[in-house]
This record gives structure tokens, sequence and C-alpha cells, in this order.
């Protein structure tokens, strides 16, 4: 199943994707919502207004999620192509639901204040069910399905002191979507792409993750409950722009897609404000 | 003017603390719902139930704050104590809402997943006003308030990768409270000091700030909207236990109390659990 978060006149909708066509699940108002209520089997059978997808307006898939943690240095080809030794436990950090954007919303720069605007393709963990300290099959049931992101990273800030979180929780900065999928719509070999204005700039393999799906929420839910809704963002593979020689980054008017097989895609154009 | 948000059988409440009597201000549940109505000012003739402020059960002052930001290495005395620059930008991280606990609640120690427990006492901001690239007197009338917060660390795990957050998003280890005080409660020349089990660990002067309020309200919000409930945790003074030698750290059974002129003092015990 898929299952995304759409603007409508009436405010943000839920609606389950079938093929060309999506169905409104009608009482909750972002997948969020659906998550911590009814959950996706409530989605299955539930049925409202039809839209045509090509018209959809994505809203961030989650509005409110109340955490969003990230990880980084989490591919194993990136690390074996930048030399580092594995690590033995995930490095996190934190973003804020005041980052998220819809699909296909422009990204606002601040251009005054930020300049060094890099890409990071993730695959995003959708939490489904509370869990603290979960193990094993807990842990793989938690996760309701999983979505793209855009870990859009503004690195003159990231590296201003030891703490990345200062260019990782920029207003506005970080497409969530298109979709939910559950895990039976993503292929074994999935691919993720990062692709600004054409030029593809990131290829990995999902299943190339050092810590993967489970074992994250495994980890995190030590630290924290973990509840519906609640987003985990895996990590991006090589090819960001800041490693480049020489450095490459994004300027308004760049238009940067991230894709994900069985995912689809997030396609934003940066705009100076 | 000193406002708390307390529990009773109806759930939470807001109280304004006039001496030793707490009257209720009707219609808000929090002070972070209290910030986004009607403000401080409106608390200032709101007339409820009277509770005696020494039967009050503290609840975390904003129970839902959207962002909590915390500050590392913000006290001049520690950073020339530790030989350091001082630094040219603050170093920013991150914690979430479910971290946070009442003044007087058990800080609950998971003992079979974390053992290097560290306390680190802290003046916190109160944002009342919505703001983005806050400047000057703006960023000045951004701030509702101040109150205290224990920013428990679990050292074990914030050093296991180069990003702190993972030993410091623990869930309902950090006391945030009691009160909000606005600024005429408290002295210039106020002090903060943490103590453990009686004995005096950490000594410091909130004057002694080297990113102050009004700054820290800038930085952040050039990166973010600021609104009303979010909290910034300043940074800590010297003292801290892992940097003792040889190190200390804080065990089931323990005490600790975090005390701030003219705002008051959090005291919590930890327990196993």
């Amino acid at each position: 199943m898929k299952l995304a978060t759409i603007r409508t006149p009436g405010g943000t909708a839920v609606v389950r994707i079938d093929g060309d066509t999506a169905v409104e699940i009608p009482g909750v108002a972002d997948v969020g919502e659906l998550l911590a209520t009814v959950g996706v089997a409530g989605a299955a059978e539930a049925d409202g207004v039809v839209h045509t997808t090509a018209d959809l307006d994505y809203a961030p898939l989650v509005t409110s999620p109340g955490k969003i943690i990230c990880v980084g240095l989490n591919y194993r080809a990136h690390i074996l192509e930048t030399k580092r030794d594995f690590p033995a436990h995930p490095t996190l950090f934190a973003k804020f639901a005041d980052c998220l954007i819809g699909a296909n919303d422009d990204i606002v720069i601040p251009v005054e204040d930020t300049k060094d605007i890099d890409w990071e393709g993730e695959l995003v963990i959708v939490i489904g069910q509370e869990v603290r300290r979960a193990r094993g099959a807990e842990a793989e049931a938690a996760i309701a399905g999983y979505s793209a992101a855009n870990d859009v990273s503004m690195r003159d800030w990231q590296y201003r002191s030891t703490q990345w979180d200062q260019g990782k929780f920029w207003e506005a900065s970080t497409p969530v979507g298109p979709v939910l999928a559950t895990r039976d719509e993503i292929p074994f070999q999935a691919r993720i792409t990062t692709t600004v204005n054409g030029e593809v700039k990131q290829e990995g393999e999902i299943h190339d993750l050092v810590f993967g799906p489970a074992a994250l929420v495994e980890y995190v839910s030590t630290i924290t409950t973990l509840r519906p809704g609640d987003l985990i963002l895996t990590g991006t593979p090589g090819g960001v722009g800041h490693v480049k020689q020489p450095p490459e980054f994004m300027a308004p008017g760049d238009t940067v897609t991230i894709a994900i097989d069985g995912i689809g895609s997030l396609t934003n154009v940066l705009v100076a404000g």
C-alpha cells in the first residue's frame, strides 16, 4: 500500500494511492494521525473523495512528528570509498517538525545567511507502533513503512562547531514523501539516486545500510520511546557535494530530485528568500 | 511574575505563584499553551483555584515544546579553566519533548543500558513570541522568561560517535522548571549551583554566558522560526562529573539539585528502572 498526505482546499488529508487514482481516507489529517489511530490496515478499505495522482499537492508525509532522528555515515560503499572503519554504533542527530516540506515544494534558501547548500538523499523509516527497547520481530513490526527525504544540509553552518545539528534543522529545508510505501512495495535491491539539474550525484542501494531499519529501531528505542509518526532518516550514500573535488553546492534555480525504487521521487526547486 | 505547570486531578494546569499561594489560570493546560494564547500578561489578573505552593506537583514547565535546543560550551569561566579558545559560534544540539520531566520527578535510569550519568545545571530561555531572524530588541522581547533544567547526560552514549545527541535525548531524563520567572524576578548576579547528595558540584553566575539569551535567540532564529513554548537550554558551567579526576557519575539512590537565584530549584532522585 502507498499512502500520502496531501493539501486540499479543506486542509490536509490522507490518500491511499491506487495506480493513477488517490482515494481519501476520511477522518485523519495526515499520515501521522492515521498511524496513531486506525493504522495502515485501517486505510485499506476506507473510501472517500477520489483524486487523480498527477494532480496531488503533497504535504510533508507526517506534518508534526514528535521526533525526527537522523543517522550519519550509514552506507557501506560510502564508508569504504572514504577509507573509514565501519562504526560500532550509529551516529545520530536531530531535526524538528518545522524543517519539513512537501515532496514538490520549493526549498527556500535565506541566501544572505547560508551558501553551502548540499544534497543528501535518504530512505526514511516511518514508525507505526509505540515501542521502547524493541528487539527483533517487535522492532520490525514497529515500522509502518518507508519514505524518502532530502536531508538538505547547510555545510557552512554544520561545521561551525563539532555538532552538526545547526546545519541540519533549517526551517522548511527537508522534503519528506511523496508516500509511505509498505515494505512489499519496495524491491529487494531498490536503488536510491540523487539528481541535480539532471545530473546524477548520488547512487546507492538501500540494502547497503550498515545499520538497517530494524537495527535502528532497536537502537533508538533503547534511548527513548518511538511513537507512531516518528521518522528516522537512515543516512545518505556517497556522492554528497562538499566532499567532491572541488566541492559542489546547490544554489537558487537548481532542481534536485531524490528517487527510491518503490517509493517514488521528491523534486524540489531552490529559491532565494 | 512566576508561572508553573502543575498536575491536578483534572489534568495539568497553569498557576501564577504569589508567595506561598499558587492561583490557577483558567483555560490553559500548560505554560506553552499560555504563551501561545494570552501570554504572560494574560496571567497577571486571571483568577482561579488557589493552591499552597508547598503542595504543588510540578509537571514539565512546557509539556510539548516544538523545539528544545541545547547549547554546549557557553560559560567563560569553564572555557578558561579548560584552556580552550572562546568559540566563534554557539555549539547546538537537540532534545525532544519526551525527554522532559517535572521539577521533582524521579529520573528513571535504565541501568542495564547506561551507566555514566552526569549532571548539567542550566538556565533555560522560554520563548514567548514567534520570531524569525530576530535582532536586538526583537530578540529580547521574544523571551517570555527563564527557567532551570538539568541536562542529564549519558556520557557512555554521548561519546559513542562524534555527535552528542544520543547521550542527550534519553526519555524522561531532563527536569525543566519549577517555574517560568520573568526577568525582573532574577537578580543581576544570579548564581547557578548543582548539588549531588548535598555536595556542591557546579557553581556559576548566569551573566557569565559567552552567548547570552538575546544572542542565542538571534542565532537560532536565523536557522528556524522560534515559537511560544520553545526552549533553549543555555549550557552548563564548569564542574561536570566526567571531566573530574577521577570521573564522577550519578547512580540510583542519588539526589541531584539544580538551583538558580530567582527561579528556584529542581530536586530529583535517580531510580533504577
